[in-house]
């Protein structure tokens, strides 16, 4: 397999990152890797991962680098910062895979500066959780060129299922925030229906019984109703990572002149959650805030 | 089979009504139907069913009277209304089950008078559409005394799949409500997510194709985001019979004292789509009125 002869790079090894580059080395690509605490490269070295310590001599070793952080300023530092970046060491004609939710002016900037370099990007952000990223199960929606789409998937391959090419660059930014548009209205439908049960002496579980299956079904309500009926708030996804992606999504909402009113609520109802101490617990803990206004008082 | 010696009446022949009329008589029972407008009637007494022009006539005849109508006003009548309703013909020891989407008052008001009687009333309103009602695969959702509810539910089987017994009188209208608040908010939440790609230019298959397998995957997301995509309005349910169970759930909300903001402003959307003419459309008309927050003019 051609695949197999590409040399990846990957950086960023966090709860996500470090499931997908183990996957990338499992399936017989070699991999150089970087992370800014270097305790987490550890057990990857000893799968067989050479590690580095910068972005940009993990870039000088391979054809495709990918890198998976936080926000939009994380992939401006990782892609473009001097010396450091993977900008500064990455050979021509390789292709940069950014795997973060960021907003849609990042993808523009660095393909711009990447193909000074001849050098492409593709915005491949990622949906599934940890969970779906341990099990290269994740979904991948990529923005980028058609042509480097397909010289990447059979690394993306390697950690995902559900791999989409959305369309030119920024694409896949923009799905995934239409994904977080989704869960976030989704998740926050789950939290009413079940306080308005709660509050009229239903049985939650009875309602979750006879709801899911239907025209109300979603994951959402198949995966976190039970979680909220059993006051069961360990994250899955953090209150306030899908507080960031709601935040990115608002201003790529204004960049682009879209009123979105449904999601507007659901962010103000996540930084509730965050305000209120829920922000390292599952989005789940939407509940408690749609629960408390029912009693909150100010003291 | 016990069940099978039932003698059933059913009052309200709508879209719903006749087939899930249909679905008893086929399995056996010997039916009584009353509907105001006499010539829908007319297959079912082809079919074997006896035609009475009353709904105290329906319930003379039956052991379990079943009335699928539109609203609680309906219900009201139907049941209650002197020498006409039910209550007028209906004989001791027998159910009167209500499969329409009423206010959960209705079935206190009516679990009351007909209690009188030595009547048992079931709230035991019904999802999944005209297409699960013809399919007898309605999702229902049973409110009401549990003895009660295992002696109809040998007729409840012949039209529904998913057959709950959510608590006491008044459970099924109030977990039909939690249905149609997660229904509502999942519908704006695709036509959200569409619009935003759409202004951005991204490709909308692409976009429901990356998203539908994971957790922002919906019944509602599978089913009407296609049909947004295609401009397809056609109604599998009316947007007015939302707004009307979302007035309900509204009403409920207030009695209860339980906040529902993401549930509020749904309805005001689903307001807006029938202010705009859009009422006898399907509920993913809701996807026009998000649009065109980004370009009404008021003249």
């Amino acid at each position: 397999m051609s695949g197999h002869k590409l040399r990846v790079g990957f950086v960023g090894l966090g709860i996500m990152g470090q499931p997908m580059a183990g996957n990338i080395l499992r399936a017989g690509f070699s991999l150089t890797v970087y992370n800014r605490t270097i305790s987490r490269t550890e057990p990857l070295k000893d799968a067989g991962a050479v590690v580095v310590d910068s972005p940009a001599k993990a870039a000088a070793e391979s054809d495709i680098v990918i890198c998976c952080v936080s926000d939009s300023p994380d992939v401006y530092h990782v892609v473009l910062a001097e010396k450091t970046g993977i900008i500064s060491g990455v050979r021509k004609g390789s292709i940069v895979v950014d795997c973060s939710t960021a907003a849609p002016e990042v993808a523009t900037k660095c393909s711009q500066e990447l193909g000074k370099k001849g050098v492409s990007f593709l915005d491949a952000p990622v949906s599934g959780g940890d969970a779906g990223a341990k099990a290269g199960m994740l979904s991948i929606m990529v923005g980028g060129r058609k042509e480097d789409f397909d010289r990447a998937r059979p690394v993306l391959e390697t950690m995902g299922k559900t791999i989409v090419h959305c369309g030119s660059s920024g694409a896949g930014y923009i799905v995934k925030l239409c994904n977080q548009i989704l869960v976030s209205m989704n998740c926050l439908a789950v939290a009413e229906a079940l306080s308005f049960a709660q509050k009229a002496g239903i049985d939650s579980k009875a309602m979750l019984q006879a709801v899911s299956g239907g025209a109300a079904g979603s994951w959402q309500l198949s995966n976190l109703g039970p979680k909220m009926v059993a006051d069961d708030y360990a994250p899955g996804f953090f209150v306030d990572y899908l507080l960031k992606d709601l935040c990115i999504t608002h201003g790529a909402a204004q960049d682009l002149k879209v009123p979105l009113p449904g999601t507007a609520l659901a962010e103000t109802l996540f930084r509730a959650a965050s305000a209120q101490s829920f922000g390292r617990e599952g989005t789940q803990a939407i509940y408690k805030v749609v629960r408390g206004l029912q009693r909150q008082q100010v003291s």
